[in-house]
């Protein structure tokens, strides 16, 4: 997967797809717009009711908030499920570097939800190659070791061992031949004019860029775990991610049904808004666009106190009269991500518009709610030792039911 | 490597790339002209003195009769075996046919020469990914299938078993993460455009053929089997293969230094005739162009009888006045292949262009040449067990001095 770090001011148009994300609006990109673009479906007040009943508990706040806003065939996912067929969930993350920032965690969390709830087995893909192939690296042990160190983040989310496979591909497809036998049969059916047309290549594309849309389709085929699903192929998947990766698995599932594979569905979020605001998305270069999930409580403290874009007035007497703008509010917006109590979210936002609620006084509730956050998270890692990235990494039956 | 079966009808020029070679002319591919245009070496006579030399033995025959004619620094690999240091050598096969024929054990012959005179260790790349990508074949496991069947007639060439690995892609690319490195680190260095100048490629190739050079490419260094050189990423290659193949490793020899790499050396082969005439290469589609090694020594003799063509007088009447011309009569060129005894070779050409010997006797002596060959490789083939095949084809430390 990869991790959108250009930057493009202000453009006409929002621009989004796996390598830049970037809005023409402070408010960020126009999801709906993005909806018809993709030819995606929103995720309904029904649907939403139906997922409730189906798994008779509460949504996530991210799917009730709409930061889960759009899917590919999650009826059809729920509907297995509703007939006792098995499914699995796919999400994945390129390794660039060392440090992920909360952005990063939204589809893990999202991922681990589903899979508590649904009780299915998961794969993650770690794309060290594609990093390797797209950063300025000299050497294909940088992004492999990168993998490793992720992988401790993301066990850090609480993803079930048992039920959970994480690979790097260096060592996946340098380790299973039916992972690559799948790559060689997506690439047979995608031409390089089709991945121009879809991804934007051109001919001073390298050519294992021009082939890696196929190795980040590969695992949406049950086919590709012989091992997990001991040579089912026809075990539908579903992919939660953020919305900029859906190009590839449109091209997945165009391509599935010419190898008689099943199309995966899609659960897409939005983009996690940088510090500054939601024109961008967060930046790993950049070490104030974004809290990082080793910043200290301190440092959390600081950044949202000196970076985080406020909506409010411009002087307290101005916030006071015209109250604050939650649209554009980078506080507010990240408390709609991580601050699960529905009704002092609403309070908070209400106060904050009304121009009851001063800015500083948003900001200390978000500091509370992620220092909350970011020191879980730390304390969990530290749990993770390399015995335990090594279960989690190695290719094995999972235990799960059919 | 390919297995060039693309027939092109009187072609102005000669074309010659991995999957085209058809000739101008009825005396075949201009080869003087081939090595101005790939910029490689002819072997004179005093590299093959030097040869000679070195090894304290004659040159086999193939290089004496310029059956392999080429080079690319042939000089830097007989330093380095004068100087006692090691290098190995490197060469392949596309299985696209359970049915192999006379022209495919050309470089076969020439490696195990070059292996047994040497003493050095051989990889050998079956690149059943290639023909998967490339052939209308719906299941991988076809070619993959394939690769061992072809395995056994490579194996009845004689290969010293402990200083031999022989690969199947599918296998190796998922079983060896240093080797899919190596492939992304080519990969990472090379352009569709470079791809598209070297091989002819376009917007219609699939994705996995514009990046399937990187593959061939890859097995030219000894950094893509640690198991066998043990982590010596300096180990030089020497790859004895068809002109055809050169586009693959003049890429690979460009590649190479901004990898701190070592550049591949080569030894070229001209073409094997059709039984048709030198106007194009044997195809396996095709089954009287050819002799199998699965002909039985009717079917040799039939064969050769009916199909070789003659360059003989239209009758015995005008042959007996005007003589054979050499240049264009199969059955004296494949005598000049597989014919050892050089006097008798001498004789047999001289008689016959002068018309004292007749195109059916020709033709007896090349029958009872091959009846012998084919008859031998057949008998070698029975022996190879499933588990010979295996020991060949695991990766493991190979027996060899450094």
């Amino acid at each position: 997967m990869a991790d959108n770090t250009d930057v493009i001011v202000n453009p006409k148009e929002d621009i989004v797809d796996p390598w830049t994300v970037q809005s023409s609006s402070e408010k960020g990109v126009d999801y709906d717009k993005l909806i018809d673009q993709f030819g995606s479906m929103r995720i309904s007040d029904d649907l939403i009711k139906r997922l409730e009943k189906v798994t008779g508990k509460p949504v996530h706040h991210f799917i009730r908030r709409g930061i889960f806003f759009s899917h590919r065939e999650l009826e059809m996912i729920l509907e297995k499920y509703e007939n006792k067929q098995p499914f699995y969930l796919y999400t994945g993350r390129g390794p660039s570097s060392e440090a992920m920032h909360l952005g990063h965690l939204i589809p893990f969390i999202c991922t681990q939800w589903l899979q508590e709830t649904f009780d299915v087995p998961l794969v993650i893909q770690l794309t060290d190659d594609e990093k390797f192939l797209w950063k300025d690296i000299k050497d294909p042990d940088q992004t492999y070791k990168l993998a490793y160190e992720n992988a401790k983040d993301i066990i850090a989310c609480g993803f079930d061992i048992n039920k959970t496979f994480i690979f790097s591909d260096f060592d996946y497809i340098g380790g299973c031949p039916d992972f690559y036998k799948n790559i060689c049969r997506i690439e047979k059916n995608v031409t390089f004019n089709q991945v121009k047309a879809i991804f934007g290549f051109n001919g001073s594309n390298n050519i294992g860029q021009v082939s890696f849309p196929a190795i980040q389709a590969a695992p949406s085929f049950s086919s590709s775990f012989p091992l997990i699903f001991g040579g089912n192929t026809r075990v539908p998947c579903l992919i939660p991610c953020a919305i900029d990766q859906d190009p590839y698995f449109r091209m997945t599932r165009d391509v599935a049904p010419k190898l008689k594979f099943l199309k995966p569905a899609l659960l897409h979020s939005v983009f996690f808004p940088a510090l500054q605001g939601a024109q961008g998305k967060m930046s790993s270069s950049d070490p104030t666009s974004s809290i990082f999930l080793t910043d200290t409580q301190q440092e959390i403290e600081d950044k949202i106190n000196k970076y985080a874009y406020s909506g409010g007035g411009a002087t307290l007497e101005k916030h006071r009269k015209k109250g604050g703008d939650l649209d554009t509010d980078v506080s507010y917006q990240y408390l709609r991500f991580f601050l699960e109590d529905d009704a002092k979210l609403d309070r908070l936002g209400k106060e904050y518009k009304a121009g009851t609620l001063a800015t500083g006084d948003l900001k200390k509730e978000l500091i509370a709610v992620l220092q909350k956050i970011i020191g879980d998270h730390q304390a969990e890692r530290k749990k993770v030792t390399d015995e335990i990235v090594k279960q989690y990494m190695t290719p094995r039956r999972l235990n799960y039911k059919y």
